[in-house]
């Protein structure tokens, strides 16, 4: 029996709210030897207390050494196989920008280029054109293209990037991007790579076909490329699995998307923390689970930038109080993966993990919350997946197995 | 390839001598913020003598976030996957009270409960009469009840609660529970989910139907429903699995069943743990392994009494210099799950664990036994599983893997 069948067999409701506060790629590395990792160096008097008076540790997000994206990474933090269940980007982006994706669809990842006289890429990314560029195209395309048999659905996304969605019986997504990945060569055709999806490629060379003819007099953006053609993988929700109401308040699409996919209601959530925890505080009675996503901590990651790291690290902290004000049950403070501002890049570390639960928590006896002390932590180093049981125990919200 | 198929492959025979001390429900967590658990508040100066000498750890029952019952906390200590082997309510209910179980048996759990003259439930405890009526009505349905080509046992449980069984050959235990759940509707027939228990259902059928004869002038007892319906579990032995000839000195009936259920022969108690010490010293040449069950570490958890449940840890440890006399090779010492006396109830929290062998521990630096010191401990968080491959090793029981 997998873990999501047994939680399932073995939940029960009594009321509880739980929160889990992703903040996006949070583990660090020092940038220098000896030296505090980024969330060992902010001054973190919230998150400290939450440390003392629960337990911490650090989270696996996907198995040891493996460095996972968004898609993996919250999979794992909703409590499920990132390796078993794995979401193709195409769908990722897709919901990611509000564009359902159901049973009979294929979504794809679309990004406008500048070709040639001769239909060599000049640009992979069209001169990055602005987003209202981009939605003028899209919606011309939107238009213009129509293919017997199957429904298309064109959709922007930022500057140049769009989605692209089929709909219809019988499209597989095994089919190779068509992105050369380097300039002055010709795009691919679509290419099949299993007998399943022989419909998708043809569907897709029509579609490149005419989206050539109705963009050949556009500049930069003449002519588009695909990738991640992906299908909505079979997975279960959180009402099924955990009999949780779910609401997710993330700023940024990706993280929405996900939300989406494991059956979370999305409420807007304003563009700030600040903004997001009022969110969950007007919307407190309706939900039982709250994933609130903070995208900073891994986007000052990516760029190298301890010292910003650091002080969304604080940002994040100074806030935390009005969160604890509505009084959650359960507090789960992790990220989906480690972004090292030394790295400049998804990493493969364990994630600090912190559990606040004033019923049921066994303390430890570490009193801040920082990649080292989390080290002697009372819980350990775990497989992301099994935060979400770990929750629901504390929670109270978990039978007792057997007699 | 599973666990035990690996070690019945490595095990051998080389004299050695393994206890295992469960003491039931041993974890627990501090009764106010900050405070020692039950264990910690202790004072242990043996144990601390073992923890010193020995190496410690944290034991999670069947997975992260679940709370066992006896039946999977003890499966699992003995090195069988608690999800995997999962044995049936009316097993355990029978084993509880003593009832033997075996191959060709379905033990059944059931309650008396009061209909009125159309048959319909007006109360699924028969307004939970004292065990001295149940007993009394058990021993009628004992005498008055004849099946062909069956043998029914029938036991008292306590109050309005019993224990049937039924032996002979084809006996399915696919059967649903007759209970419908609230007053007002008919008890339901028994009715069998796979053809191998339609012989079981109409056993059942026959059963309830002589039972309502001979209850009929009873008030408030006058049926009875049943549910629950379980075969023996398909396990292997411990002498199967470690070529290890295995005594169990619990005192509980449980426990003696579910040793049982693994093949350890039951040897008698006595009635406090310095006769059970007493009696593994009269058994040591006898066998190879000893189970040794605690159980009131977990009943004052239950009662919810901190006081009394660190009272009986340190009547526990005053009595171990008897059993560290008897020189074994491996000592474990742990329980099936934590019962903090906060919660007043099994709970999902890892459980203390410690291993001394004196002649192949690798020790720590943890000095004393105890839920926070355990989490520094050099057997790291373990699931319970794999305890007794551990203490097979330590036993130098196990050959080299591969060549």
């Amino acid at each position: 029996m997998n873990q999501q069948d047994l939680i399932a067999q073995l939940r029960e409701d009594n009321g509880t709210k739980i929160v889990m506060l992703v903040a996006d790629g949070l583990g660090g590395l020092p940038i220098e030897p000896g030296g505090p990792t980024e969330l060992e160096e902010a001054r973190t008097p919230n998150l400290d207390r939450l440390a003392k008076e629960g337990t911490v540790g650090l989270s696996i997000p996907v198995a040891p050494g493996i460095a996972p994206g968004s898609g993996p990474g919250h999979l794992g933090l909703f409590g499920f196989d990132p390796i078993e269940h794995q979401i193709g980007r195409g769908v990722l982006e897709a919901l990611g920008i509000g564009v359902e994706v159901g049973p009979k669809d294929v979504a794809i990842r679309g990004n406008f280029c500048t070709i040639d006289a001769e239909g060599r890429v000049t640009d992979r990314r069209a001169g990055r054109i602005p987003s209202e560029v981009g939605e003028r195209l899209v919606a011309k395309l939107a238009e213009g293209v129509k293919i017997d048999g199957v429904e298309t659905l064109v959709a922007p996304v930022r500057e140049y990037r769009l989605v692209v969605r089929f709909r219809g019986e019988g499209l597989g997504d095994r089919v190779a991007d068509t992105d050369p990945l380097q300039t002055g060569l010709h795009p691919l055709a679509p290419k099949a790579t299993d007998p399943g999806s022989e419909k998708t490629a043809r569907v897709a060379a029509e579609f490149l076909r005419q989206a050539k003819e109705i963009l050949k007099d556009e500049q930069p953006a003449n002519f588009l490329m695909m990738r991640g053609f992906a299908k909505f993988p079979a997975i279960s929700t959180m009402e099924e699995v955990y009999g949780l109401r779910s609401a997710a308040i993330a700023v940024y699409p990706m993280y929405r998307g996900l939300a989406r996919l494991v059956g979370m209601t999305v409420v807007e959530p304003g563009k700030t923390i600040a903004d997001q925890f009022a969110v969950a505080r007007e919307q407190w009675g309706k939900y039982d689970f709250f994933f609130i996503h903070y995208k900073y901590t891994d986007s000052t990651g990516e760029d190298g930038n301890f010292a910003k790291k650091v002080e969304v690290i604080e940002a994040l902290d100074a806030e935390l109080p009005k969160l604890m004000e509505l009084k959650p049950d359960v507090l789960i403070v992790t990220g989906d993966h480690s972004t090292p501002s030394r790295m400049k890049s998804h990493s493969f570390h364990p994630v600090p993990l912190l559990i606040w639960a004033p019923a049921t928590v066994r303390p430890d006896e570490v009193t801040s919350f920082g990649e080292r002390p989390c080290i002697r932590g009372g819980l350990g180093q775990i497989l992301a997946k099994h935060i979400m049981p770990l929750a629901m125990a504390h929670a109270g919200r978990l039978q007792k197995f057997g007699a």
